[in-house]
């Protein structure tokens, strides 16, 4: 087998010379673009070579992959992104977003391109596809969020257990008894294997039991108008509520709204939490939202430090779980005396 | 020069064969593989002519570049980005998002590594560093948005002058004669040349002149909090103020819930139009904002379409102006008596 050093011997170069030919990276003399095609050319050195030296070359690119179309890309979607973009940056790597669907279907296309180092998958389902197709195509990748299956998975996600059980005992502590969870839609086809949703109800239904409180979960999907509808449809069936619990980041602002729109003060007569929300998010509501602070800064910088690491055969990163932390704002308070 | 035909002759196979062997796009028996390396090495038929085939192919992959780090990338933009990367897949072309900065630096680096037929602008500047670097590169591509100097540059944008003129003959037809616009902030860096807070105040000083009215312009970045500033400044300094026209998305709804923090009624005593807002973030607002539609479905699709014309050598897409449209909300009215 023909190397490029045996190029590089025969043309009398270095074998830089005959790599920055091959790879364009520097320009050559005319003289010496002569030398190494006519040592190429001499010694059979082929195409195949060519093509696999070309497919270990590294691009310093990697992508996210979040399914842009099927999943709301908000503020909290925007902080993981920028934050795993400054990181990639600030160790000379560029950060790309794919907005390919959860099934797999354009990631593999993609990957098959071999235009990235690595792939960072957001929104990631507890049974996805999207991850035999990286094993299969040797793609180095890391999760924000959990399959199932982890076995040898890089990966980072909120610490969805921790989260639900601070909001739970803050508003406990406030004296809170009847709470109600607005969940996510797990009916709904895009989002049936969710990891967040699937993962904070039956953090929700555990901790509430343990608690001693009645379990009520109503469905929100991640809208504003949804999440009205949610708040009118559970003070219709459950008017003893004195708080409520929102997964969706977008159902929460609607919560809220919704809340105010039927004539109860919040935080007066309803406490309102959002159990996932970006800062900016809880400052577009009127009064701003007490919130579980979404942890997307530090998650977006660790999945891409998770997975630089890997490209570079550095030391694994272990797998990190963060909680949201809570951000006092207006809309929690004792519940009202009965 | 030896061409990939002169291969195929001589290794006796097509040139699709040969051309499966080279870009690893179909298997090839050993036997033909076999034949076609030799015929290579006979013929000299060297890397820089693979070089030259591999860069002239195309891998149906476009990418938007959208200054993530700068510019927030709120329901607006994601309103460009999804209906661009849907009309890419319907021509079966797929969108990424590059998050590079204006300055071009990064824009740079990756174009350079040519992974993509060809990139889509977004957030342009009157004179955008980026523009060179791609006509420099001869990467094919198109601007939602325009430069200054437009000859030969494929584009579609917002027709500011038209939603302006629109948005103020709406408030002055319902009766207001004290209007405020709250600006873009010219004076951060990142935005000094933005084309659009550029193009939507000078519309706006030249349409208030031709109505008779004062010309106010206050800034705001484009957050809830500074549009609050922006509407204790404005309410302070200008206390007969009737209506708000807002350029920023964020700065919209922060306006509206500064003047009813303030204690002000809006629409009763204040009206509110913001000038380029998503129904989404329309929809955050309590109440729901009365809207200059932004055209972000129409406009991405647009320049995605004109880029692919370029790239499948089709007739040019003629430049497209698209103005925003009134969307009637619970936030505009007839002004309070005097």
């Amino acid at each position: 087998m023909v190397t490029m050093r045996d190029v590089a011997d025969r043309a009398g170069v270095s074998i830089a010379t005959v790599s920055f030919l091959l790879n364009d990276t520097k320009p050559v003399t005319e003289a010496t673009r002569a030398r190494i095609e006519q040592a190429m050319a001499e010694l059979g050195y082929s195409r195949n070579m060519v093509a696999r030296a070309l497919a270990s070359r590294r691009t310093r690119i990697i992508a996210m992959a979040y399914p842009a179309l099927d999943h709301r890309f908000g503020f909290s979607a925007a902080e993981f992104f920028t934050s795993a973009a400054t990181a990639a940056r600030k160790q000379d790597y560029h950060l790309v977003l794919w907005p390919v669907g959860n099934d797999g279907a354009e990631l593999h296309e993609l990957v098959g391109e071999s235009l990235v180092d690595g792939v960072v998958l957001m929104e990631v389902q507890l049974d996805d596809p999207r991850v035999a197709i990286l094993q299969r195509t040797r793609t180095p990748f890391a999760m924000i969020g959990r399959t199932t299956e982890l076995e040898g998975l890089s990966h980072v996600d909120i610490d969805f257990d921790k989260t639900v059980a601070d909001a739970v005992a803050y508003l406990y502590g406030l004296g809170h008894r009847n709470l109600v969870l607005v969940a996510g839609d797990l009916a709904d086809p895009r989002f049936h294997n969710h990891g967040p949703y699937v993962r904070t109800e039956a953090a929700y239904r555990r901790i509430s039991a343990e608690y001693g409180l009645q379990t009520i979960v109503v469905v929100s999907a991640d809208n504003t108008q949804s999440g009205q509808e949610a708040a009118a449809r559970l003070m219709r069936d459950h008017p003893d509520t004195t708080a409520v619990l929102v997964i969706n980041e977008y159902a929460g602002l609607g919560v809220a709204s919704g809340l105010n729109r039927l004539g109860y003060d919040v935080p007066g007569e309803v406490s309102v939490l959002p159990l996932l929300m970006a800062p900016e998010t809880a400052a577009l509501s009127n009064p701003e939202l007490t919130i579980m602070r979404a942890p997307g800064p530090e998650l977006g910088q660790l999945g891409t430090e998770a997975l630089i690491r890997q490209l570079e055969g550095a030391a694994a990163l272990p797998p990190q779980l963060i909680p949201a932390k809570l951000q006092p704002g207006s809309t929690t308070a004792p519940p009202r005396p009965t």
